[in-house]
């Protein structure tokens, strides 16, 4: 029941992958623990520099001498519109006021540093013989497929929508993780529009199922041993699980964020653009809220991510959660404060209960 | 596996529902082949006056002998703003102009005799003996409650999130209906706005069955075997399921209808409001994208259902799809055209194969 074509693929005991969360949440502690104790850890590397992501890898391997994945955002091209960057620093700029923050400049993005940094950290997942790449935002080329694949590199993309599970096995991916509507964070999103793409897990995964025949990993609002059973009926072969493994205690993610899911309900989150402008589920804040109505003409990812970094990090810093982005899935109330160990336990417990 | 307390309570020997789908489309043949096929059939009785509900329900009962339910529309308060409905009127002008039809007076909706109506049903409902109701868009007052109670009516509640879930139980309903942001037609919420309880059913059913304790019923893009275990798992008694049944060969659905929903894809439905004021997911076509714009001023519920009625109707009559309400589900691809007989023996047959 638990093991499949999946678990082999990835050598986990588990049919649990814990999700990339960028940022600072997936603390080397958190993914070796998540991978020594059967499930797969995986480096939210998608800020990260080249050299950061070489350091993460090489203390992750000090800690755990089993699989563990890194994941990458697959840059889009962007292009920064002066007067849309005017209009929105000048709309944040209270929010620097409230926060003490005296910023000069703000060093915008650069698209061909982006691309260049994206291939660098390819490089690195190389070179450190990581055994696991999963791809947010896009796809790889198939020059860069092809390199991967030569060094066995075992490759996971993601989906929101039927199409894009098929594109992803069409380049050759090894696997496809299926992100539902219910999902927290950025959506992974690259063919179509953001509405047409909020699917629920009930309906995607089995059409998605239906259409390729790689490995599905599903991902969006699954917390326990039900979601476990519920997405493997479905045709999934695996969970993928942000929110839960965010409130572990070896995650990273600031007390305040913690805290804010452990007391979240159904309907709590909601879908903003304000922060990085990018589609991405987070809890209700200030922020979200008061930003909400300029939302649609914000910058794109990730010149917004780039205008909001110094207010997110002061936020933290000062232990406000109004300017933070909260990220979570839509089942906050099953979130627990536990260690890896206990939640992965649990879970298989769990479902294996229901498999009876 | 199959057989629980909401099977026993509903007297059925699977635990599947059909869920009522108002408007046409649950023939008596419909609901009572549902019923004698060991499932639920229910007459969607929302725009029924009580004479109709009368007939068919006894329609349905000389072609079952077997439990059947019959589903009502709780009204709201609603006031007719004569500035909003001109307004309707005259975006809507272009589409009777099209459709050439020729209409002097639009009977508005009262909102007493709504309440009276309403009232009329439940009448008819008791003194029909009908076994089983369900309720959508609000809930029972206490004293409907009580009579219901007193006639041995079992009451369906249906919730869209977890505060809704909590007052069914509350006033004393022997079952919840848990509807995902999946599912087609009209959102049954009562409590929050919309947004908010666009809850995928991935999420919304573990949160909701650990709160209350009356058998959950899962709604939402469930079509097949899959669904029906992916729902059991997370902690459902049951499925009800539209989409499924309205493809069925037995469905009153017009035929443009069901050939929409078998040549949909995923990301093919929208939430809208422009068809009747409440907001429902259905596929988009010509009406709900010319009139997205207005989506906001639009007269609420019923009122703008009346405004829109000879439209949805002409363009049926003429076969023309275009301004059609073709409610759907997320799951369009996974529908397919059968009798009610192949598709609950296909369901029972999936689930029993996934179940091992």
């Amino acid at each position: 029941m638990f093991n499949n074509n999946l678990t082999n693929l990835l050598k986990i005991d588990f049919p649990i992958i814990q999700a990339p969360m960028a940022g600072g949440i997936t603390t080397s502690e958190l993914v070796a623990n998540v991978s020594n104790n059967g499930a797969l850890g995986t480096i939210g590397a998608g800020y990260m520099s080249p050299n950061q992501l070489r350091e993460q890898i090489r203390e992750v391997k000090k800690l755990t001498s089993t699989n563990f994945g890194v994941n990458l955002f697959v840059p889009g091209k962007f292009e920064i519109l002066e007067n849309e960057v005017e209009v929105a620093k000048n709309l944040l700029d209270q929010y620097r006021e409230v926060l003490n923050i005296n910023e000069e400049n703000i060093t915008l993005p650069n698209m061909e540093n982006a691309f260049h940094t994206y291939k660098e950290q390819i490089q690195v997942v190389i070179e450190e013989k990581v055994p696991v790449c999963s791809f947010t935002f896009g796809i790889p080329t198939a020059e860069e497929m092809k390199q991967l694949k030569q060094h066995n590199v075992t490759t996971i993309g993601t989906a929101t929508t039927v199409e894009e599970a098929i594109l992803i096995e069409k380049i050759g991916m090894d696997i496809v993780v299926v992100q539902g509507s219910e999902s927290g964070g950025h959506r992974g999103t690259f063919l179509r529009g953001n509405e047409e793409s909020l699917i629920g897990l009930m309906s995607l995964i089995p059409q998605v199922a239906d259409r390729v025949s790689i490995p599905i990993i599903a991902a969006g609002g699954i917390m326990d041993g039900r979601g476990l059973m519920a997405a493997l009926s479905l045709g999934a072969q695996a969970v993928q699980m942000g929110t839960a493994f965010l409130t572990c205690e070896e995650s990273g993610a600031h007390p305040l964020h913690k805290d804010a899911i452990m007391q979240s309900k159904d309907g709590d989150t909601t879908l903003t653009r304000t922060f990085s402008g990018k589609w991405a589920r987070g809890i209700k804040n200030k922020f979200i809220s008061e930003m909400k109505e300029h939302e649609n003409s914000l910058p794109n990812f990730p010149i917004q991510n780039a205008l909001t970094q110094s207010i997110r990090k002061a936020s933290a810093s000062q232990n406000i959660k109004d300017y933070m982005s909260l990220w979570s899935g839509q089942s906050g109330t099953l979130a627990r404060i536990e260690t890896v160990e206990q939640l992965v336990q649990r879970i298989m417990d769990e479902a294996r209960k229901i498999n009876g």
